[in-house]
This record gives C-alpha cells, sequence and structure tokens, in this order.
C-alpha cells in the first residue's frame, strides 16, 4: 500500500496487512448489546476530575455498599468449603450433587411439587443460564419471544447464536404486564419459548397470580416453553408477592434461571441454576435437557468450593438478613419514586414493588437542550456525576432504569442531582 | 396421531406432540465431542458392584490426592479474599486490575518484554479462554489448524461454532513435535490460527526453542496468528524446560491461554486467562482484542474473589511446592513408562516430560478379543475397574491417553491391573 504522498509503507503497516485473521463483526454486534457496554459509555462522560464522587444508579449491585452487605454466613461457608480441600477438583457436569440438592429443596418450597436434584442444573450465575438455554434452543428457523423492555443479555445471546428474537411489549399503564394479544400475534410454527423476568428488571413490577396463569396457558396454547427469569425471586416489597412460576408447570414446560447474586447480594461470586420446573417431564422427552446437559459439557462451571458451600448458604442464613435487604429496598423504593414525582420531565408509570429498578419516561418536550435518552444519560454523566441506564439500551427509546440498590445515603444524594440537572434543563 | 391399534392417543404422548421445542443437534454433536462425554460413556461400563476401588487414569485432575494437595497459601488468600468482603460484586470485563497485574508479571518473568495488565484477559478457567479465542476467531469461511491429537475443547467449540477445523498432526517418532510441510499444505487465505499446546496433553511433550521458532515462522509466513495453550506451563520433568511461546510474539502475534488449574492443582477454580503476547501490537491494530472484549463483555466471568486472590496467589506460593509437584509427576512418568514398556501390546513412542500424560499406541494384532481403543477401554473399565481415554476421543484411533498425575499407590495398582488386563487378552 502506497501513501497518499507516494512514499513507501512504513514496515509497521507491512506488519498488519499480511496477517488473515481481523475483527468479527458479529460478535461486535451482540456484544454492543450489553449493559456493560452501554454503561461504559456513558461512564465515559463523566468528568473524572470532578470534585464530587460518582453515585451509580446505573447497575444492580449494591454489594459494594455497607447496608447490602451479605451475611457473614455465606462468607463463612465459602471458607470452610475451600479450607476442607474438598472441593478443589472439577466438578461434574451438572454440578455437585449436594449443590443441586439444596436448590431443589430451596425451589420446592415455593411449588406445588418437588423438584429433584436431576432438575437443576449449576451455572456459573444467571448470566450463564441464559446464554445456555440460548444456545440450547438456537436451532436454525427457530425464533423466541422476548420483552421489551427487558434484559439485554437476552437479545446479546441471540444475536450471538442466531436465534431470532421477536419482542413483545410490558404494558407500562397495566403494572408491566405481558401484552398477550400481541405474544399470540408474534408467535409462529417457530416459535419455541418466551421468556418473563419475575420480578422484573427493568420495571421493578411482581406479577400476579391470575396475569401468570394466563401467560402459562397462552404459551401452551401456542406450544412453547416458558423461561421464567427469577434471578430477583423474593425481592418484593409490594403488595404482590413472589410468585415462582414452576407453580404452572403442569399446564406448560418452565425453565426456571436463578442465582445467589441478588438475595445473597453476592453477583461476584458466580453461582447460579437453571431449574426445569416441569413435573409431566416434556423438556426431557423432547431432548431439550439433552441439548442443555450437551451445552454444559462444552462449557466452563462454577468453581466448585462455591458449589459446595451452597448447601450451608441456602440452609443457614437467617431470615433477619433477608427482611432487612427488602427492607432498605422497600425505603429506597418510596424514596426514588416520591422524589420522581416531583421532577417534571419524567414520569413513572408504576411504583416499584420488586427487584432493585425503577423504569421511567421522559417527556423530552419539556426539555430544551437535550434530543434523546442517551444524550440525557451522558450530560447527566458529565455534569453531575450521576449513571443512569439509557431505555435504549432495553429497547425503550427515551425511557431510563434508574437503580435505587445503593446505599440510601448516596441514592438521596443521586436523585437529588438527578431533580436539579432536570430542572436547570427544564423548559420554564 | 393415532396408535397402530387405531387406539387414541394417551394425554402423555399428546402432551409431547403439541410442543414446538426440540433437542438442538448441533450443540449435541459439539457436545459429544467432548472428553466428559466420552469419558462418562467409559466409566458406565464399570461394574458397580466389582470389590475393587476405581482408578481413574482418564482425566488430569490429581486435586483430590493427597500428594496433589494445593498450597495453603493458595486456600488462606482465598480465605482473606472472601472475609474482606471487598470482592463480592461484578469484577470489570477484562477482570480486575491487581489480578490481570500480577499475571502479567508472572507471564512476563519469561519473556523477553513486559506485559501489561491491559494484555491479560481473566477467564473461567482456560476452557473459557478457549471458548472465547474460538469465538473470537469465527468469522464466516475462516478455518483454524488444531493438532492431532489434540484437546477435544477445541474441536467441541469449532464445532459449535462453525469455524472449520483442519487438523496437522503430532509426529510421535519425533517427541511429536508438529508436521509443519502439512501445516503449510493445509493452510489458505482464510486460515486464522494455529494452535499448538505445550507442555502438551496429551503427548507428554514438552517443545524445544528451535521447533519453535518454527512453529513462529511458519505463522507468520502464513500470516496466521499462534494460539499457544500453556495451561500445564512450567510442569515439566525431563531434559526440555518450559519456553512460552511468546518469545517469539515478535515474529508473530501470540495469544497465551492458561489457568491456575494445573500447577496449583486447582481446577475446580476456575481461573484462567487469555494474554497477547504480541509486541508489535497486532492483535490489538486488527481488532482480535475488540473482538475478544465484545464476548467477555456477554459471557460470564471467574468469580470476583478469586481474581481477588490472584496476587497473593501468584506471589506467595513457595517454590517448595512446586517442586515438590514436578517430583510427584517425575517419579510418576518413569514409573509409567517402565511399566508399559513390558506390555505387549502397547507401545509409548515417547517418554513423558511433561504436563500429565502420556499418549501410547495399542497394537491390536496381540489382542484376540477386542476390535478398538473404545472397545479396550470399555472391557477395561469393566473388568479391572480402571479407566483411560480412549484416543478416538482425540482424533487418534487405537490409541489411548493415560494420565499419571493420581495418587502413586493407585499408579502402581492401576498399571498392574492395565498389565494383567492386557496379558489376559493378549495372543500367545
Ligand atoms: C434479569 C436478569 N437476569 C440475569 C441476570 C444475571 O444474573 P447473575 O449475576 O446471576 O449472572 C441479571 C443481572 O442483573 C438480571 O437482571
Ligand atoms: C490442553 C488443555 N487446555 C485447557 C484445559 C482447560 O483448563 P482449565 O481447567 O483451566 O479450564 C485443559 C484441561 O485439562 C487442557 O488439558
Amino acid at each position: 500500500m502506497e501513501k497518499e504522498n507516494g512514499a513507501k509503507p512504513s514496515a509497521e503497516e507491512e506488519t498488519t496487512e499480511r496477517w488473515r485473521f481481523g475483527e468479527n463483526k458479529a460478535v461486535a454486534a451482540a456484544g454492543g448489546r450489553s449493559i456493560r457496554a452501554t454503561l461504559n459509555k456513558v461512564v465515559s462522560s463523566v468528568d473524572e476530575n470532578g470534585p464530587r464522587p460518582l453515585i451509580p444508579l446505573g447497575h444492580g449491585d449494591p454489594s459494594v455498599f455497607p447496608s447490602f452487605r451479605t451475611t457473614p454466613i455465606a462468607e463463612e461457608a465459602i471458607v470452610e468449603a475451600v479450607r476442607s480441600a474438598q472441593f478443589n477438583n472439577y466438578a461434574p457436569t451438572n454440578g455437585v450433587l449436594p449443590a443441586r440438592r439444596a436448590i431443589a429443596e430451596y425451589l420446592s418450597k415455593d411449588l406445588p411439587y418437588k423438584l429433584s436434584p436431576d432438575d437443576v442444573f449449576l451455572t456459573a450465575g444467571c448470566a450463564q443460564a441464559i446464554d445456555i438455554v440460548v444456545s440450547a434452543l438456537a436451532r436454525p428457523d427457530a425464533n423466541i419471544l422476548l420483552p421489551r423492555p427487558g434484559f439485554p443479555m437476552y437479545e446479546a445471546r441471540c444475536t450471538y447464536t442466531n436465534l431470532e428474537m421477536r419482542h413483545f411489549d410490558l404494558i407500562p399503564e397495566q403494572g408491566w404486564e405481558v401484552d398477550l394479544d400481541q405474544v399470540e400475534k408474534l408467535a409462529d410454527e417457530n416459535t419455541v419459548a418466551i421468556v418473563i423476568i419475575n420480578p422484573n428488571n427493568p420495571c421493578g413490577s411482581v406479577l400476579k397470580y391470575q396475569h401468570m396463569e394466563e401467560i402459562a396457558k397462552t404459551a401452551r396454547k401456542l406450544g412453547v416453553m416458558v423461561i421464567s427469569d427469577e434471578v430477583y425471586d423474593h425481592l418484593t416489597f409490594g403488595s404482590n408477592p413472589f410468585i415462582p412460576m414452576g407453580i404452572f408447570g403442569d399446564i406448560v414446560p418452565v425453565v426456571t434461571l436463578g442465582s445467589i447474586s441478588k438475595r445473597w447480594v453476592v453477583p461476584g461470586w458466580r453461582l447460579g441454576w437453571i431449574a426445569t420446573t416441569d413435573p409431566k417431564g416434556i423438556l426431557s422427552k423432547t431432548k431439550v435437557v439433552d441439548s442443555i446437559r450437551s451445552i454444559l459439557d462444552i462449557t466452563t462451571d462454577p468453581a466448585t468450593f462455591i458449589q459446595g458451600a451452597v448447601p450451608q448458604i441456602i440452609e443457614k442464613t437467617k431470615d433477619d438478613f433477608f427482611n432487612n435487604i427488602i427492607h432498605v429496598l422497600r425505603d429506597a423504593a418510596e424514596l426514588c419514586y416520591n422524589i420522581i414525582k416531583d421532577i417534571k420531565c419524567i414520569t413513572c408509570p408504576h411504583k416499584p414493588e420488586g427487584s432493585m429498578f425503577v423504569m421511567v419516561k421522559l417527556n423530552l418536550s419539556y426539555l430544551v437542550d437535550i434530543s434523546d435518552d442517551v444524550d440525557f444519560c451522558s450530560i447527566l454523566a458529565k455534569e453531575e456525576s450521576v449513571i443512569v441506564l439509557p431505555g435504549s439500551a432495553l429497547e425503550m427509546k427515551n425511557w431510563l432504569r434508574i437503580t435505587f440498590a445503593v446505599e440510601p445515603t448516596s441514592l438521596v444524594v443521586g436523585l437529588e442531582r438527578l431533580k436539579s440537572f432536570c430542572e436547570r434543563h427544564e423548559t420554564n
């Protein structure tokens, strides 16, 4: 290659030209869909020399805050497992038996039937559970129904495996319930599954029994399984209690995804699961379970000693710990809702009652110099050192996802900064 | 669907028929290639009610044996990290900085230049490093050169991502060196990488400087990167020392894969890395690094507190520990080689000098009632409760892979059983 001025290319350039490898664009497209990638972009707008500390209301990881410190029981379970030297080895494909048994019992408490350890597959967090289930379903021509808004790991993994996505809406005015008419219209003979996230990220909503039953019946009618992402299981603080989708397992096969990341506030521990809550054994008969196992055979596992600690973590954690976290979350949600109510350019269609998030709508007409949600988040990051997630990352342009799961004192400061930011940019 | 006798289908059958999901055959094909799947099959031949304990010479995980217990320094590093509560959070995409820095320094000790923490990406074991690198390279039409025999995770991951594989031979009579003439013939303009495993699983060989330099030059000529799987780094006990491929990074960009699984004997901890040993920065310029990062963005991470423990594990482990493991492995390799030498139907072309394995050839003509390597391994499992891996799993029909990394007392028993098994089935 000659330079414009006719000079010979430097040795450097020659070196780059000769190689046959390069960027994988398909992978870039998948990675670009991740919350990580979006938040990294927003954070890059922060003024690093700014006088005020960053307040992260963008992601769902409160573990660094004192009010959300995990229970010492969980920490000591890890200590015991690693010191025992019984768990330095590779784990079996599905995970170690005592951990699978403990999780089966944990989930069965809320179900009308008993799961067996063989219904449970351990994964490196719920993120890997998503990876594995999407991969297992990604046959050529298949498609999957995903919620809008949703959790972008699904979109990323579907993009990566070429599993066609069809988005159905959650209806803000109806407590973010599923638009089931739309679901029926979207599905066809190649639709294999519908994904439900409950308690919901990003909406902070919790599904009611009756609506869940309707989802199950619709799925059955369409011949698709329900993938129920219950990573926020039991994190509810409104009037709707947490109900696992698995209780409708006799209507439709349910694949439940979960982890200890959220309820125990240890997302860094990377311990999750796939549970087939499917009393009729349809997922076995149709060999979906075989596909899950095949992928697990060629996929990394959660650390064995963390698996080994699971029985103690699950069986010994005191209710006090859970109650305290719920208490902190309830107050935080309340505070968040009340401050946001007073901001003119933001509306919150549904008061959060579960998970760690609330989804709010930007009314751009009230804002003078902000073009969309991404713009809003970048300027907010820059001017206020406050991070929130643009709804675009969740297929909801001009919405925002705000997490209230941060230290309460930081939450107040962050929301007050958000408020004064809005007031400064609002029309009079 | 009507039954043959004209009866109506049972409710059960209706239930299975109505569903639109099913097995993913592509995934089954990939999973079927794993060592896990092959070993599970062999183990299923074991007589569970047999009087003698199972002796596992099939896989590379000696961590359960007292002679291979990891150092307490590593265990206490984990204890400290988890008790600090500083590592309960999600880790950044590439891994926590102190761990990346410690690994960069660890690898740089053997290199003529210094790696930066940004050259290191943490992964959940070397298995996930393979997953990620293969995914990053799997552009449509690309192909990759893999060793035969090799480590089936590569084949599984290539099958899964549709990255075309081309196998080159390691030459048993030449200390399992790479057949470089064949490599040149196999490569074309779509070839992106060549995979080298050194020290070698399954052959137990260790590459010499000069041959490695030839590999690097050949790769450069072909315009392909070298992926150097050094998961058995420093586990050498013959005359060839361990040399990292990265020292030839100025000839060709090298992607080094590693983990603490083998040298620290903690495969269950799931902590590995991808390191770009590429002083000219070609992997950045060609955006291969961006692809790796994109995949990491949508992939689960190693547990954060295990990442947090890495600096202490790497910096504080005493040479005594490493020397002792090498000592045990050297004796075990010696013993294994000597016993096998006396078995008529098995030949060992190269005395093992690294890793935990030896590759041996079955001479079926000496065996009366055994049809191939899979048959050999199944009947051996059944009659002797000894597990070895059939070479077919490694693209080497009628070879066997034997690990000598088990408790020395078990090794003797296992090999004696193997010997008497062979004698019983040999022609006179
Ligand atoms: C809906 C949803 N699913 C899955 C995950 C991943 O959970 P884990 O940390 O267990 O991988 C998250 C994390 O935020 C989530 O919000
Ligand atoms: C050649 C080779 N690469 C990679 C791995 C995977 O290593 P890890 O346990 O760190 O995932 C192994 C494990 O046996 C191996 O033999």
